[in-house]
């Protein structure tokens, strides 16, 4: 933060402790690893894995990524200042983060005098002690110590002074970091820069940024920050978190990137930003927000008449930004020469070898138009994709026949709907006919058609569907409106999307159970 | 926006005319003139009804909005500057302009010179009298002119000169208000700062600002703006637009009344921003955004359990403003006095009279935490929830009881899923079974269901089926996951919606089929 010097930006990602606190998120202990994984890859700087003081699962999280180290990014564990007229070494959430065996932690502490008196119900001056006790005793244990300063802006709207000094006294105990957070994200621009200007004249510590949406400015929130020299931003990926949500990374990243000119610490993959943005919704199971900047399906789409006319022309002409920088597409392109190189790369990722002009990868590229068009989505189904280049290129030999099912829902009087399948196959020349009860329909028939299969393929009892999405793809159409299926399969050792489309759910539901199915007895 | 008056902001929605470029959007003439007479009932000062030079169904939306006039907003036209050497009085979109017989008008031009030499494939000079010739003609014909500076920031900087000569040609010819415009939505705050100075120095007619959300930024831009001295802020609801979308209206009405403190133009209903955002979310067909600042299902959703433990003590610990405010509620509050004035008044709008403190009320109360607690939702729903009060309070009388169902998809090889349902009812005495084919088990459902009625209460063949919406409503849960339908019908004068929830699809179909049905037969 130092003036004069080449200021260089660190991303901070809390995604797996902010971001889990979003309504609807909850992440296992293996979804927040492979997202740690996916965040290491792009380029974060530290990585905030959880909470060891609060939650059992965040302390099996430090030992499983100990046991595995990532490449690049710095794990963080996560705290708060030791409790009231205790000593810090007494202190079990401090012990807690002690024991995480990370290099860094970060805690954080209070900055507003209404905490410190109403929730804490302490003095000013026992807090300030809690502060410098808890920083000068990680300091003492060799870590690098982010301090977070909970609500500094509204802290120091209430009594400057006070917020001023919680961060002196982190600063003085040995804090590395300084970061004033807008937890409550009430925050305006004008104001975030004059706090930011005052905290930067009381410590000499470099200074970050936190900041909550609440007010739909946490980006521009920020960027004022930045503009005013702090170097760390926190935030998530999709700006999850806790009521509006965090400041969203992949915006900022973007912006800083490419509009402010700023350069990041470590080296990010700004080419897979739409990849992870939509990678980490998939995990976590979140909607895709459509017209999120820079890495929505439709951040590039152009339908005005007078715009895609003047697109042909020169595609400044409306577009902020080349797509291709963020690693998404414009949509009223229709041959892109990306599309084939994706292709290519992902086959190759299971040893399928296309030329990128033979009729074969012709033939698989117009499929796969035609295949999207109808709504289809390959990017978090990679078990179908799979499934039809082999099958496209001759590399798939079918395990069976699906000569057909029927499903019955029931409800009598009173009673629930009872959902019934059955299904009918050939294998080796035999049929086989087999029915299965399920909770619903599209249940009934994943039972039905393992139970059939199984005595053929005895490997299909070893795996279960673990995941179900439904959506709708054209839902202005009514009726007849698509939707979209996404099933989840997992045995032992892994597990694996596919994915289905029809103006039927239940259509679209078999065609993702067939492919889930075909993918195990192809694999093995 | 002259400075040390008391200035005062007004909204322009343009929701009808830029929303509608949104991917996914399609609003019908009744779709428009309904979200029309809401956006009016809110307090707009003005809504951009659309392009009548572009669009025949434009033109009808006037003709029927000047048939049946708004109560407050000013309705606008809009449309672009003449084509270049032609006379102002010979452009065909001018015409239609004056046509459409408002008492305001908007057009745009080009301020970018990139655009003026590229797409126009004009001259600096001409494109000059281009504007000036447009406004004066309007001007001549008595109307009130907004002149929006397309691409304003991009020609600011690409040539500052050039940019601010176009503004101030509309000035000279006569623009009541100057907009400028950040179409490809790439600018940052600071720039958008600088520009709009620049802008009110070399005009002197009131000046607005419109935004794009390309960088996340369009709030934080409009914001920017309004301090500079702007005095209009165009955006759309929900933020909905082409790419990223437009400014959000919600969040600029909510940060201008909460937290800059700026006094409107026009009275706007606050405390009806959720109802709003929600009514129009519903119409477009749009995927509500969870945690949409200020009216998202989430806004004011806490989880973390230090959180909750401190809003326990202070509800400002965490919350950045009272939610009420804008219409919206605390997520982990149970007991909350506005649900029953909610549900007071609605019960009144059909001649339901309940006590505050009854029984009845507090039996009604009661069902619908629990039904919303299991996924449903009433505000898109109101025939559900009118059914439901009916049934409670004893004012509802059967029409037929509902015996049970069988739905049969069938897949044959090679062939699409066929489905067929069978429904028993019994009427006055009379059992009826009755079964019908359809695309897709619900469709199958619906048409069997009114053919076993038809013969009993021959008023069901007047209705049909509009749309029909499946959510996910808690996606995590995996196969278990329960889903929320809402289905339309209507008949010759009017439309009602109805709500479903299951675990199992059919089911959930199935419970807002005969609500929508018994809704037709009750209120004949």
């Amino acid at each position: 933060m130092k003036k004069g010097s080449v200021r260089k930006i660190q991303l901070y990602d809390t995604t797996l402790r902010d971001g889990a606190q979003t309504e609807g998120i909850s992440l296992s202990l293996a979804d927040k690893l492979e997202i740690a994984r996916k965040l290491d890859h792009f380029g974060m700087d530290y990585i905030e894995g959880g909470w060891p003081g609060s939650n059992p699962k965040d302390i099996e999280f430090f030992k499983e990524i100990h046991r595995n180290p990532l490449k690049h990014s710095r794990v963080v564990a996560f705290g708060s200042t030791r409790r009231a007229h205790i000593k810090a070494e007494q202190d079990p959430n401090l012990s807690a983060l002690v024991d995480a065996k990370t290099k860094v932690v970060t805690i954080f502490g209070k900055s507003w005098d209404l905490h410190v008196t109403d929730v804490f119900k302490t003095s000013l001056k026992e807090n300030l002690a809690m502060i410098r006790d808890s920083v000068a005793y990680l300091k003492s244990k060799k870590l690098e110590v982010i301090y977070d300063a909970e609500h500094f802006f509204d802290g120091f709207k209430s009594n400057r002074e006070y917020a001023l000094s919680t961060i002196r006294e982190a600063a003085k105990a040995g804090a590395d970091m300084i970061v004033l957070c807008d937890t409550n994200g009430g925050g305006l621009p004008s104001e975030v820069k004059r706090a930011v200007q005052a905290a930067s004249g009381a410590v000499k510590v470099p200074i970050g940024i936190h900041c909550h949406n609440d007010m739909n400015l946490a980006v521009a929130n920020s960027l004022a920050a930045v503009e005013q020299g702090c170097v760390q931003i926190q935030g998530t990926i999709n700006g999850y978190g806790e009521r509006c949500g965090n400041t969203d990374l992949t915006s900022v990243a973007a912006v800083l990137e490419h509009k402010m000119k700023m350069p990041f610490a470590s080296k990010i993959r700004m080419n897979e930003l739409m990849k992870i943005s939509h990678f980490v919704a998939e995990v976590c199971n979140m909607p895709l927000q459509f017209n999120q900047p820079f890495v929505g399906m439709s951040a590039f789409a152009h339908k005005a008449g007078v715009h895609v006319d003047a697109m042909v022309k020169n595609a400044k002409t409306y577009e902020p930004l080349d797509p291709a920088l963020v690693g998404n597409q414009r949509k009223f392109l229709i041959s892109e020469l990306s599309g084939k190189t994706n292709i290519l790369a992902k086959a190759k990722e299971f040893d399928v070898d296309l030329g990128k002009e033979s009729p074969e990868m012709r033939n698989i590229l117009h499929k796969i138009r035609e295949l999207e068009n109808e709504g289809y989505q390959f990017e978090a189904a990679e078990a179908s994709f799979e499934l039809l280049v082999k099958k496209l290129t001759g590399k798939y030999h079918p395990y069976f026949d699906h000569l057909g099912f029927r499903v019955i829902d029931t409800k009598e009087e009173k009673e629930g709907v009872v959902s019934e399948a059955s299904v009918k196959i050939k294998v080796k020349g035999e049929v086989e006919l087999t029915a299965a009860e399920g909770d619903g329909p599209v249940n009934a028939l994943d039972k039905a058609l393992r139970k059939a299969l199984k005595r053929f393929y005895p490997v299909i009892a070893h795996i279960h569907l673990t995941d179900y999405k439904v959506r709708v793809v054209n839902s202005q159409a009514g009726t007849a409106a698509k939707v979209r299926v996404f099933i989840q399969f997992q045995d032992e050792k892994k597990s694996w999307q596919t994915v289905g489309v029809s103006e039927n759910i239940i259509e679209a539901s078999w065609q993702a159970l067939v492919d889930a199915v075909e993918y195990k007895l192809h694999k093995g």
